[in-house]
């Protein structure tokens, strides 16, 4: 949210423990932040002391740098080794564990290791190979039917801006995912987000940017263009999984602003068939959203998934912030939604995590203090992190909490009852009806029902003028799946 | 709770990591269990696949034994294997790691290994070295001044009646820690409890049973006899942090059964010298009972953490099982509140988990339906994982939680008001002022506040009352703190 | 060699990682030993220190316990700690990393930490649960054809006249592998070898001390008695593989003590069918001798390993230690040499390691001054550490090297034969045509290298004769193959 | 030696463990290359193969990529994810356990992933920034002072030829080490050695290139400019230690050339000034050699280290490739021998590691066939790994071996008489007096001992006339130590 190194610090067994589900999430989505956690005295190591674990042992695994401080005279210099790490290639989460005593002596401030802001590492904004910019400058000229993919680590590196001038001069039909979106707002001519299929099959040329190829492009196999380029924070995700016409590795922001100035000067063969090319895809796009749109605005009782996410969509501002924390209530949203613009989109990414939407809120809020914030839950996400809202009101820091209230979890139960028949399915998979609403009432802050589709969006602007945290607990059709739930080949 | 092995089965990703809290507790704790865990099949391994992570390694840390399992035939022998390890020794948990498609695979049954009950693992009532019973036995009968701790593993083991017996018949003060709680009643001439610094100091014989030399035993300083005996499950336990005198190795019921019976037919010269031990230990006991009745009988408003604790044990029933998930004010309660019986007391051990109190609470009652649960929170703790109340309810395994409040986290609280001053210190522990009661409606279960501390006891006797899940919320002075809060070192 | 736990200390980096093969040797044979080895300092941790490593990450995998001692006061604490894992369960290797500055150091004496011998860890003779003793009593006194494996635990717990007496108690025909050789002599009524596949067929009762079923059993397939027992010093490896009827845990020694006391008073049903068994046994184990004489007698030229290894057979003395280090010429040694009494075999265990044997040596000597040492090595395998031989003849400890010289590494030259065919394979694993014999002249020591069969013989005792360290060359048949190399399974 | 991948193929258990000593001196020198390693059966996981070992946990410390392969369809994949890892950032090993049944299962081809050439991978000519390049190029134009440090990433990237021109075109004074000596060749007026304490003290400008500030460079502390920049291969090195001006990450010969290229057109404020700075630090450099010389030449018997190493750089032709591989004796060596052109130095790097000559020797002369190799080993290195002397015979790649023997440890036994005596020092130390030259008669090599200074050259030269393996064993002083074997810290 903010870009730079978030950072948290916690007590050591439980305390660290419980961090766990956070930093693998940012492991895996490649999240700049530092856990500091304590530990047992290290005069006392290995002799049981209270809430003594192997915690670097444990994070090994889920960072990219885990080490115990062995003296408080270099806690500034271990901390600046984390920083480099977290910082290195794709971005992540560095532990530091510190003991008890080395936290708490003190050293003559002469003897400690205090690097300077700003010697302690180098830049990030690599170009890489200088060959590999004229090379891509020279495709994309010479592309007639291209698609580019804007992934995650457009947003890391703050490149939304370049990205989005990049597809404009270049008039590149442009996809989005996860933090990528909102890199061209809904009404964006290049903005294509139904058409991915067709793009990335017929397409001459497709670029992948900031996403590896993961489970969310069939591990490479999504792409099917003759000539796939692909742009990586790291040289170890370029080339995995697939093979690749040319791979570009470095700051993808950077990398972006260096092909487009090297394309000029260089002709542009491509550019009428380009026009085509974008006229073409915009009326299959066009289609599929006309088709889907009766979905949408299902006005059936109990509410169906679509029309929520319908509804959120419209509901949302210009800077609204929306963090969608779910299973099959997010999946559905994943579809409709569109944030309006850069950095407005939050969503645990390839780690699938529930229950990081409240930490999410906090943080947007905190590190956006005059945006709004929207966060969709399902009712089992909730119920994993909701108590923390009290953080957030003692904090000051309110955002609007919708749950997409089904009674179960549908993403897992949809494949169960596939696989093991509906009464396993749905005894293991059901959570109770809970009227949320009365969680409000407990923390004393705005909360509501809604059982009617018309009344989401009345429920939505009464919390928005509540201007405190409010829940919005909306009750949904347990038998609707979202399509991607249903496609899942682990059921198959 | 069963004696047996626990078993959980959860998601990859962040369902194993929701569990690594969980599984340190039980680590720490010494409780067998088997984690199950999914992972991205390993067709795809290391491929990027949604929730993807390196399970194996982060949980070797925390457990006795921790693998993939590489193929659908050998999954009932990796079963047996993680069996093993859980059993070997003191006892944890093991964690199995199974692939999607391992886990999916159909195979022919004749190919798979299926090890027979009873025939894949062996008997855990080891007595170790049969000299070192002998030893023991002739040590106790020559013993004056004898004096045991009955730790955790008297109840793994199930060896409290065992236990009781052998004091019984040695005529030895006996004090409990853990899990050992309750092997002697409330009332039994040879429970000790407040007068243990007195007694391992003058005692001529400490016998240190299933529990660690660790920090809740001042790493073996607090015992200051010149014989000293430790009786241990863990070969790696016994002599470690401080020097003893024998070691028994096994399980501890089956040794002290041995013990005993070697002491038939050895005489017993200290017999007599034990009695007026017995005799004169009582007194400072009853004294020091005395001395410290009128803090539990406080009235003030806002209620003392000592008298909630006082009312609690005056509710325990004979077969209440007590569950403590909490800082400082299950920090009271560890030390007035009396289980009445082996097996009636829960608290997480050395790890110190908050959070644990929900679990507990549900696992007492699903394994002892016919006994009452009554599970002690602290506000902070409550908050952690309240929300699967909802899961008891639905499975009907009421308990009575109740909510030791006083809106901070005073354990922490207390030694950073010191370090770092009362603003910090009060502004980082703080909570907010959270009407529990409020929960139980959203649940729609009993639910009510108590602000004075007469209505301490009717309450908890209307929640008795109730038949279902109930949550008493009672309103504690935040400015009390335990003596063992205001004596931890780690603020010195 | 001792019985008690042997220490090496070395130098950082590669002096570490240079004993990781003796120490994973250790760890599958089961070796209790503590390595210590150097750090850079802990102040300059992580940053490049000269042979800087993570000597304790690569360590783990190969021990029982691994870590560094982070101050000086505590380094005799840790040694004790590293005890207590070395001899917990099946023995095994610990490894304590030092840092510079932590080994430097001066501390108060008065402040460091330093156990008493024998006050730092209990016995290690369990005899497990009692229960066990007497079931394996009553099984055995029933039985009427049962069979017994002796493995390498029954010289760990140094069981090997316990073991004598209680075969001979109950007549069981018996057979010995690893360092279990030699609990019986060669001549001794009980010794089987040839017909372990008969026995542990047609047994009622098979008995398996202190060896696992591993590869080297056929992963327990290779027991087909409809009983089965299992004696070890490891709870986890009881049970491990496959069914059994019954597993002991303990001292392997004190165990069959134990059995053998429960058997008295119990009558023995079995007596006469067990002799009438041991006589059939008998009868076939002699055939399978006399069927093989001509093979060990073979007078071919070049020598063929058979009959290099009757001659090693014969020459051995009473007291003669028999070291085997190598591939192919040491399985045929494995199937001919019979050591005279307990103690007198050292082969490298279930890690195959070659290079053992100059290493080995110099220990059996060191532990056995009045004791000669004859060590059969490869020529691949005295490759590999000969030029330690020096260490040898520095500090006094002769030992006979006879080099079985084929010029190949036959164990992996055969299969990569049928595999790739002879080009590959023959190139792949040729050695050179090496004189070894002047190797010995470089070190100014005895050696000669013989052609001819008769000759063996005499330069076994020549070498014997001159009194320091000395090498026979022995020319071997690089065509002939050890039956255990051409049926292995990984090569079909 | 080839500046791509090195690959080497063990069997499993003692074949790895075998390899973690050169894997380990791979990893701290940063030498890319992949070995693969074998395991039992991946259908016999966990059940006590021959030879089964947790490899990938021992390997993943001294590796950048450790991991098993699970099938055979993607063995080809791992090792493109294997190579993608080694190259990813400063070069490194990458490891990749195979087990048997993966390995010798045979599969349709189709159905394998097997990444093409070229399209598996980025390219690693990485400039990283490039307003890092306009910024160093800005402060060396207006150097007076500069001075760099061309370390062996210079050698890795193949960056020698740009780095000569670059300090070339800029004048800049130019120390060398590692594999970065010979970058410029003896007599190049840029060449500077013996006065980089004085340079890098009084210059205005430091750059420090392809090395860390490690041990080597007293972790930073011996560059004193305001002014240090940074250039390295990898993220987490640059800043690493101590604080530095500017730091550019990536290929550090593309970085050099980059840099160049933007100092043309910018004027060169200093040029002046670096031209007297040359002067100056010639001045002293000569002032230096010249008071050293008469230890070089110095003719004393027995032969001292200086003279050895005098002898040897006056032997090396201009293609001759130097391994260096002892302690005291390489020590010398480092201070004197010159090679005469970029990778024709090879050292173990930080690690300093014993033992590398015998291999390094073989595979400079495999990839250089059409070049002398000269090894000096100390005679403890040689007796490590000699024996492979005969893989160099039976594949014709001769290189010459010259031992500096001088019976001790010295670089050890220095420290060791300093805390410990004389006894202990020399005892723990001594290799014994062995005639080296024999070990030549075995092998059936050219070899000679030589106890006269004089001697050394006509004794090289005969060795290289013999056009095969030589041993040229000769007899130093075993007094004499290396300046900076007495002045390691270690022994303060």
């Amino acid at each position: 949210m903010t870009g730079g190194m978030g950072c948290a610090v916690v007590t050591a067994g439980p305390g660290t423990t419980n961090t766990t589900t956070g930093i693998a999430n940012a492991f895996r989505a490649e999240s700049p932040m530092l856990l500091i956690g304590g530990q047992a005295a290290l005069s006392q190591h290995k002799m049981g002391g209270l809430q003594d674990l192997a915690h670097v042992d444990m994070m090994r695994p889920i960072t990219k740098f885990a080490t115990s401080v062995p003296s408080t005279e270099r806690i500034a210099d271990f901390v600046a080794m984390a920083a480099r790490e977290a910082f290195n290639g794709s971005f992540g989460p560095s532990y530091l564990e510190i003991p008890r005593d080395v936290l708490d002596f003190k050293v003559d401030l002469a003897k400690a290791v205090i690097p300077k802001p700003g010697a302690y590492r180098a830049s990030t904004k690599s170009i890489g190979d200088p060959a590999g910019i004229e090379a891509l400058a020279d495709l994309i000229v010479h592309a007639k039917k291209p698609a580019i993919l804007l992934g995650q680590q457009v947003w890391t590196c703050r490149g939304s801006e370049i990205a989005r001038e990049f597809v404009e001069k270049l008039n590149i039909p442009t996809y989005m995912n996860g933090a990528g979106r909102g890199t061209l707002g809904p009404d964006h001519p290049l903005n294509f987000q139904l058409t991915r299929r067709d793009a990335f099959g017929e397409a001459d040329l497709t670029i992948i940017v900031g996403t590896p190829f993961d489970f969310r492009l069939g591990y490479g196999k999504s792409v099917r263009s003759k000539t796939v380029v692909q742009i990586d924070m790291s040289y170890a995700t370029v080339g995995k999984n697939r093979d690749i016409s040319l791979g570009l590795v470095g700051d993808v922001g950077a990398i972006l602003a260096a092909v487009q100035q090297a394309t000029t000067g260089r002709g542009d063969n491509g550019a009428a068939a380009r026009k085509e090319w974008v006229a073409s895809l915009r009326a299959k796009e066009d289609a599929a959203v006309a088709a889907r749109m009766p979905k949408l605005l299902n006005d059936a009782n109990p509410i169906h998934p679509y029309r929520l996410a319908y509804e959120i969509d419209q509901f949302l501002g210009d800077d609204s912030i929306f963090v969608g924390d779910g299973g099959d209530v997010v999946t559905f949203a994943g579809n409709v939604v569109r944030p309006k613009g850069p950095g407005l989109w939050m969503d645990p990414g390839p780690l699938g995590t529930l229950g990081v939407g409240t930490g999410f809120a906090m943080a947007a809020k905190l590190a956006n203090p005059n945006k709004e914030v929207v966060a969709l839950f399902g009712d089992g996400s909730f119920a994993m992190t909701g108590f923390d809202m009290q953080t957030a009101i003692r904090f000051k820091l309110p955002y609007i909490a919708i749950i997409g209230n089904n009674s179960y979890m549908n993403q897992i139960r949809y494949g169960q009852i596939q696989k093991y028949g509906p009464e396993r399915g749905n005894v293991g998979n059901y959570l109770g009806d809970i009227n949320f609403e009365k969680f409000a009432d407990m923390l004393d802050i705005h909360g509501e029902a809604v059982r009617d589709p018309k009344e989401i969006g009345p429920a939505l602007r009464r919390a928005r003028a509540s201007g405190t945290c409010a829940i919005v607990n909306v009750w949904l059709d347990p038998n609707a799946y979202a399509p991607g739930t249903e496609n899942q080949t682990m059921y198959k």
